[in-house]
């Protein structure tokens, strides 16, 4: 983390030093040995983006026990000019941290974020059946709290917050799903598109155009009569009055296949409001496969017939 | 009509003079002062066209009350590089003609086409109860053969007979349907497409892709995600087997409509056999209507949309 | 062939004997020793039934060549209170029969029913090239008007047709597609429904609600989410005014399997006008498998569930 | 709030007095001068509910700033036996309370609820750009505090707090969106259902059996295909792993609405884990009208007219 600050080179991310954020912008080889900008929420990452601070950003989109993150969906939804570039997976584990001394049976009071309150919660439960709990803003801040006149006797944190504050580790792995993960995006300016590489992610945001019934249903059509799959669904609402809703969804493929373009165009013409986040390769490096039906050659096929027809051609039979 | 061969000056319909298929035919501006080839079958007409002796022919494709003709739907499917250009409607009346002298009280035996007398089977039964009846292999054959030697005393024909024959009509509107209307396309070798006039239809044949359930509703949902009315579905049985059947369809619009060639594209991808047979005016001239999201400029705006999107352009919100 | 009069056990076919229709009644075990009742049509056959002098009808529906029988399709819409009971196929094969004496070299004129004509067009045309064509009413009228004084020298006619007629077979297997078959259904008046066999079919004529795009496609979708897959699909004229059509339908299954019932309440709901033309063993005694979601064991849980909510009972995650 | 510990006659809600969820609560009638028990959580809530300690527990379940809320609906997916009985909404209003004798010039931390203060975060930033912020773990919590030795200098509270707390207010109306809403559900035991009002609400939650495209197409087809609007389309992740989901839905109507309850049934056929949640007036008694195709009556007729069918009824036309 250099302090270099030629803002191209700069990468903005959810701090402190130590935070699942950090994990996922650790996996980003461009970011390798460019400045580090740790910001204090989703807010400041993207502004730092806009308005040419940072190259990038990376921020939470969904967690798999908590779902999707309002506060990135809802800033994706307005602010515009932004393009997702990358995704990002982070196992999702704790620690119980203390002050060197401090043993487990000694913990009265945890400070913990309430996120990760609420995913070490049974644990807690079982070994700490009295404990109190006081929020932090976020999970470096509850165990760098403990340093800084805390009243908390221990603080959840994510594994490898010893690399940065001298803590002890009272109790690993004391997540109550050991499988949970944290999905990242890297978001930066809209940007030349990544390549596609047959293993990509589409994200796009879509209101419907009006509360008629059966309006999603047709909406959703729009993508399965191209062949197109819909890997994530999620309403947020728009927030000018309650059952106002507009979509987060994310699609298999990019917008270079041409069935998921196909989809794209009849998604716009249905929509008033469509926005493009961006298609980039999927964390999960799972290719995606269509049947010949959804091919990029049976696109072009069938657009070289159009023209024929159009053309006065004889028709194929 | 003159006797010139210029077989670019030349059409073929359903003859002799006086058959419902001539009365379309006249409907025909362009065809006006032109040879006119009397043929005896819909296999005929359109090998005059195909061959290249006629440089179209008028076909009947539907009836009111009988419904699709299979000759003409069958054979537009098989035979390559034909264009509907034109549909007609003509109004299907009858009158019953005999021999001059003849009073409707000596009428014993009547000649008729099946059709002609499954049409007018009600009128029959009720003016003549105890009439015999002799097929004809068409309309006008029934009543010239009162004047070849037929032992039938009437027969029922198309009104304007008498134009053509030396003989007396003793009713006239015997037609149990007095809406009977008889639709004729006139079809050419496949040639420039007729211009959009805004109440247009296009005719096609596709066949689906296996017989797996809920294959028909895939192939009508590329129609409707692009808001393309159909105003005729028929089945028609491929012939190889029981079961396998192609659907011909009209839909409501132009291919150079581009939710129409949108359509086209999406059934071209499904369908392992579409035969395209044209775009042309309606003959009741009804325009079509869409909603703006299916209009031409809803189509290219999503298309310059999407185009911004590759080049990096910033996306609108 | 009886001469019992007794309605109860009269079948009526479309004669003479030496049809495929009395081929497809011989099919019938319940008819074997009982009255059969030849007659000119189905209008005649479906007569008797709704008469009552007749027990039940064989009448011809579909040809895997020429496609639905448009009378029959349009009397079983129209016609109140019958019954399909059965289902039979007769393979369709015609000789070229002629007077004893009379050599294949000999044949001038052909008599032959207009559709038998057209599915043995391909052999005369190639082996009678300069051959006339006489109809005929019906396929047996063909072969006896040989005897009767026809000035036609040969017939296309049934085989096994000179089990009643002197005539000698000029050639065997002249229709152009060996593979040709008609079905038959027999007809009764509303009766008791015949048992699920598990290899069963469904017959319905509906009618849309009104001509808004996308109602087909609704209709379609009835069936579509319960699982019940169509094996026929045909429109007809209604017959009021062009454009205006019904439905012929055949559905996979039984009314006593709970999907098809479920499906038909759904359509009930949707068409003004839906016609139960009843539930059979298909004819090619393919058993219809579903998906444990669509078996009838899945309804009676979804019904005991519901039940259940609405009693109050704890609902089971 | 008396009191009484009858659990039949005791209400738990998220406390302490002068929560939004206690206005919430003030709108039950038969809540009126029974038992309220405050409670720190939803989870508390619901547990005061299977344990039979409380009769029913109010929480909120969906914001329109911020959407549904996930503890809530996680909560309702995995307690089993829980339904569903009333819907209520409060308007989110704010106020700015300070200990007296505090101008707002004095004021440099506030103390709020991380929800209160993203939804009061615009204001906050105009009249104090330099504020820190303290975050509490619930809205009287974070005014409680400033009697209780925070080091806060005003808290974002709900109106009305000035009831249960010495505190003065220093400005009224600082949310940014003058609209916001929060839903509230009152929640209890599986019990007979509240009758049909003509204007109700059917809450569930329900699993797709697999990932296969389009499964999320087909289930809301259940739906449309009855007629049956959702006013709620929410997604929430299993938990098990990334990718997987639950849906949220809000259907328009009652379970003793005939549409619901068929729409109800197939989906319980469609879905591995379906639960129901209840049917409940609408908070804002807009009364739901269908067509007459979907009406009760049309569904009673359609029984009638199968099992008419079933039991060789003559078939109406």
């Amino acid at each position: 983390m250099p302090a270099a600050s030629d803002p191209a080179e700069t990468y903005s991310y959810l701090g402190p030093a130590g935070t699942f954020t950090e994990a996922a912008l650790k996996q980003v080889e461009a970011a390798a040995g460019k400045a580090w900008r740790p910001v204090n929420n989703v807010g400041e990452a993207l502004d730092d983006v806009t308005s040419g601070r940072s190259t990038a950003a990376m921020i939470a989109i969904e967690n798999s026990i908590e779902g999707g993150v309002s506060a990135t969906q809802d800033a994706l939804a307005t602010i515009p000019d932004l393009r997702i570039v990358g995704e990002y997976l982070v196992p999702v584990n704790f620690v119980l941290v203390a002050r060197p001394g401090t043993a487990l049976a000694d913990v009265k009071v945890v400070n913990a974020h309430p996120v990760a309150y609420a995913q070490t919660h049974r644990w807690l439960e079982r070994e700490l059946p009295s404990h109190g709990h006081i929020p932090a803003t976020s999970n470096v801040a509850a165990a760098a709290s403990l340093l800084d006149g805390s009243t908390a006797d221990a603080a959840v944190a994510p594994p490898g917050i010893t690399d940065h504050h001298d803590l002890t580790v009272l109790a690993e792995g004391i997540g109550d799903n050991p499988n949970a993960v944290t999905r990242f995006v890297l978001v930066s300016r809209t940007t030349a598109l990544p390549e596609p590489t047959g293993a990509d992610k589409t994200s796009i945001i879509a209101e419907l155009p009006d509360d008629t019934a059966g309006r999603l249903l047709e909406m959703l059509e729009q993508f399965a009569t191209r062949g197109v799959n819909m890997s994530l669904l999620e309403s947020r609402p728009i927030g000018d009055a309650l059952g106002r809703y507009r979509f987060v969804i994310d699609l298999d493929g990019h917008i270079l296949d041409e069935r998921v373009a196909d989809a794209l165009l009849g998604l716009k013409r249905f929509s008033p409001n469509v926005v493009f986040l961006g298609s980039y390769p999927r964390a999960d490096k799972q290719a995606i496969t269509v049947t010949n039906r959804y091919s990029n050659e049976s696109f072009v096929e069938a657009r070289d017939w159009l023209r024929g027809l159009i053309a006065g051609e004889p028709s194929a039979h």
